[in-house]
């Protein structure tokens, strides 16, 4: 959910403090200066878009994860297989923020010499946004693409059994002045979204998700229980049969698994469901020097004008303004940037506990606006 | 609409039969024996496939396009621009089944060559089947993926002008016993299953359209009347807003215009619009060895478990089936060649007038079941 101003339980924090924290936090519990600032940076871009399920939220769950040892800390990342064009990465259970970086900066690499490059990680753990990953390529003035399967939650169409991830897909796009940037689940919502409607004690849209016996539900608490079983779930985007297109999502979402854990052969998402955590899941990316098809100040000339007209295109009724990807995001990003980014009370709460076990004072860092 | 076994109004002809028409029908429009090949083999797969909006009963539209010089015959598709990974195709206002076989055959053996092939086509007409040419890819032993934008009627999330085409994706890789094969529209429904709904008398469900104002509609000639308008349309997967994903379906479809017309500088969507007919769409089509990324036989073995698990997973309340993509057009294909392709007598109306006018006898041509 993102939240736009001032909301109950919510502060305002600056982004360098929290920055720093994470940086402190994360070579405090053994990771290098460099790898503790990619962590914080793609936490911190979630929380900078207004992605709050995928900003410091996600503090804790990563470090539990550490302590626990699903995500190592010393890990042997290593090239299973490379060509000209593409390199498959075994993360060999580490960060997902670190790996993913890396592979993603390998792809681009290849990108700048063949024009293609694609990047293909198994045994990895939960990366954060993907659109931190495309949006790499973005800004290096390639099409960067990402996915990742997830521990499974979604159910195939006709089906009652968490087979498949949400399976997130980032597509991204320099244009001027806004650059295109995709980034969605495969599924109808989020995991993130059931767990926001609990704590609000709000209940789901019916299309949304089903039970245990593969009936519609509006109760999150029971998909959430139920997501710790096998059985009642996401419902994949489009819902729950194919007259909304529901058997769409489900193609969409089963491809992603495609490109990351069959290519790879890592864990598909019903075999990390198991683990209760995130470890083992696959990811995919891919960078494309779009310069292959054409001039590309051409192609970035095309690309602007076509979202400026879609932007200015006539409204549906009652509607105010047509968005294009990547827009919310931005304007999210420079109101935080300049105005601070709201953390949830329960969340400090969360973070003032790793401040303690790693012995630092949590008042050092969070600057309140 | 599928349809299996017999309706009112249909009668079943041989395969074959139909093939030798269309070889002799496209010949005596001054196609080459090879050519007229091509397009009769793309709109009966459509057929066998059970996707009847998109097989013979489309012979009329592209005839009138022949005729009416939208098409072009005697073209001069060329190549823009190339390289070991990627070309550029200029179609020249050809027939689109005939640039697209060409253009997917050049991505094959680049990918045979390099590891990965694309091919962007600009300046070219509807193509038929997007699953013809994934599963040319398929067939070879590599995934394939195929697009086309197409002339606008998809609404973007908060709009009501038409500024995308139903644009679909399709994606094929391998698997035994059935291939995987997705061939969707990224809008909610297809413009010929509006078409069928009007035929039928239906109404429309709501939430697959909107009216020239931007208010949900279930009038579907409302939807076709408007089509040639420019505003009111279809919507894209996930419906009206964000509320279950229509920003996603939107974001889909955009990226589908990304990779044919933007990049290739063909016709937008938008653009093609005002044309009344199909000329100037863009394609988009991509090759990948999977043997990129580990032994191939290790990857189909994956691929073809996973699919399995998935079909034999808990079914929902009162469904008694899972699908893997593909699996209903395969099933579908072989009924056909064995009991023959149901073909609509309002077609067989049309076809007939074709034959009349390239002077053949449709009797030699369409053997009943």
């Amino acid at each position: 959910m993102n939240l736009w101003g001032d909301r109950v339980g919510y502060s305002k924090y600056k982004y360098e403090g929290l920055l720093n924290l994470c940086l402190e936090v994360f070579q405090r519990l053994g990771y290098t200066k460099e790898d503790s600032y990619t962590i914080g940076e793609v936490l911190l871009l979630a929380d900078l878009f207004g992605i709050e399920s995928h900003g410091v939220q996600r503090l804790t769950l990563y470090y539990k994860g550490i302590r626990n040892g699903s995500i190592k800390v010393k890990n042997h990342m290593n090239i299973v297989k490379e060509s000209p064009v593409s390199v498959v990465i075994d993360g060999d259970g580490g960060m997902g923020q670190i790996i993913s970086k890396k592979a993603m900066e390998r792809a681009i690499d290849k990108a700048k010499k063949t024009g293609i490059g694609m990047a293909i990680v198994k045994n990895s753990n939960h990366f954060g946004i993907a659109g931190y990953y495309s949006r790499m390529a973005e800004r290096k003035g390639l099409m960067g693409i990402a996915m990742t399967n997830t521990r499974a939650i979604v159910l195939p169409t006709y089906g009652r059994e968490q087979m498949l991830g949400t399976n997130p897909i980032s597509i991204a796009m320099p244009a001027r002045p806004i650059p295109f940037l995709l980034d969605m689940a495969t599924s109808v919502i989020t995991r993130g979204k059931v767990e926001v409607y609990s704590k609000n004690n709000q209940k789901l849209n019916y299309g949304w998700a089903m039970d245990d016996e593969g009936r519609k539900t509006d109760n999150p608490d029971k998909v959430l229980k139920l997501a710790n079983g096998n059985t009642g779930g996401l419902l994949p985007l489009g819902g729950d049969t194919e007259i909304f297109g529901g058997h769409k999502g489900y193609g969409i979402s089963f491809a992603v698994e495609m490109f990351t854990s069959i290519l790879s052969g890592g864990l598909t998402s019903d075999e990390i469901r198991g683990n209760n955590n995130t470890n083992g899941v696959c990811h995919a990316f891919a960078a494309i020097d779009y310069g292959l098809f054409d001039d590309k100040n051409a192609i970035e000339k095309r690309m602007s004008a076509y979202m400026q007209k879609i932007r200015n295109s006539k409204k549906a009724y009652g509607a105010s303004r047509i968005y294009t990807h990547g827009e919310k995001e931005l304007e999210a990003y420079e109101d935080r940037m300049e105005n601070g980014i709201p953390i949830n009370e329960n969340t400090i709460v969360e973070i003032k506990e790793i401040c303690d076990y790693v012995d630092i004072d949590i008042n050092n860092y969070l600057k309140k606006y």
